[in-house]
């Protein structure tokens, strides 16, 4: 089991087939991730996947939001999913092998939500404006998009497998060694949560209304750049305080004119 | 895709779900090993697989075996998947971690043969017999059954995973590549210059004077703070223009009011 696998969110958005539900919370269960939220699940997936198999107590424990933003507010860092290649994406997408260690060492220090969409269409791009950075699995291009399931199953795979342990353990030894490569990233400070973000992304967003920035043509656009924009600052928690009174005291000027 | 990936063939052996032997060759489909058998599969099963998504070619073109024997006839290298822990083993027990890098070695000079049991109890001693060696995921004690679909899944992904590639080819927006421990999370792009940042500083410095936010008593020390912060930021060449004209329009409001 991961060191700090309760810091880890799995959350799903908009899932609709109990199976999938069900098979997801099983792959939590498998690989000691009990964490489960869902964004506006259909009513019936929900009740159904209660069901899935040895995930019962998982299921019932799961927190049920109305929205991303609330599911994701106490986390400092918020990973989506997608199989997404060439479209024009607007944040760093990072291959899951890689990812992984980013979260892991994310995990030390925070929390983190892994972001999972809905079965069609995968999270749409207001879903990704909460989101720091993309993961993708390595799928071939033939074939791209995974069974939700087995998604959620590969990625906390990813996050549990230990090359170093699981040699120690096997009696019979074979070729040569695996010199993991030691890769080192650097966090400074601890991470501004995603509901700290959200408050910037609030405040900024109505003094940018106010002061004529948005172009009403362009709204939904310009506020999902800009949200974007926010999580890329990639903010200390003591930073986003500052930004946001400097942003709120230049919203209430904007705002008594 | 892995190099000899054509050389695997994943046996499942009297799957007795259609949605998991569907969910098994999308999975297939997915990390690119194309050559499924069944062993003794329930009728009903096979034929009602073949409208899983994205994995009809596979299915039809699956080959069906009335005995394990036949099935891996011409494999150099049979490997039985298990959830089994503790009970008596004649096998060499190994971690998927380490016994996918045996199967890929095989794989270049052999065909190798990863079998899959029935849902309910796996693969019978029986069945075991065929194998050289047995793999186990690494789930955790408490809940180590795993759906055989995600663990299809999960067995392939370890087979095609490929930490150093993807590291090579994770693209931060912009082109910004991640190189070794060097990476840095914000970096988007080409790097915002200090003129840059110093009109950024001097229009957010106004747009909060004006707002009342600066105390006049720390007007040095407060200037100098929000400085260090803008630096902080690590913006990109673009992200510094946005941010410019978000803060020159609030400063434009703030100013004519």
């Amino acid at each position: 089991m991961l060191k700090h696998a309760n810091h880890l969110r799995v959350v799903l958005v908009g899932t609709r087939n109990p199976l999938n539900l069900g098979a997801a919370a099983r792959a939590m269960s498998n690989f000691g991730f009990l964490h489960l939220r869902v964004v506006n699940p259909y009513e019936v997936a929900f009740r159904e996947a209660r069901s899935a198999v040895g995930a019962a107590p998982l299921l019932a424990a799961a927190q049920e939001y109305a929205s991303i933003a609330d599911a994701v507010a106490d986390c400092t860092l918020v990973v989506g999913t997608t199989a997404v290649r060439h479209r024009e994406l607007h944040h760093p997408l990072r291959r899951l092998e890689y990812g992984a260690q980013l979260i892991k060492r994310e995990l030390a220090g925070g929390r983190v939500a892994l972001l999972f969409g809905t079965e069609k269409t995968g999270l749409s791009n207001d879903d990704l404006s909460h989101c720091h950075w993309l993961l993708r699995i390595p799928t071939r291009e033939q074939h791209i998009s995974m069974n939700l399931g087995q998604a959620v199953a590969v990625c906390l795979y990813e996050l549990v497998r230990d090359l170093k342990q699981a040699r120690a353990i096997t009696t019979e030894k074979a070729g040569k060694r695996i010199t993991g490569s030691s890769a080192s990233f650097t966090l400074d400070g601890l991470r501004a949560s995603a509901a700290e973000l959200e408050r910037i992304s609030t405040v900024l967003l109505e003094a940018l209304d106010r002061s004529g920035y948005i172009n009403p043509i362009a709204e939904a656009t310009t506020k999902e750049r800009v949200r974007r924009m926010v999580r890329r600052l990639n903010l200390s928690s003591k930073d986003a305080e500052l930004w946001l009174g400097m942003l709120r005291q230049m919203l209430w000027k904007i705002r008594n004119r």
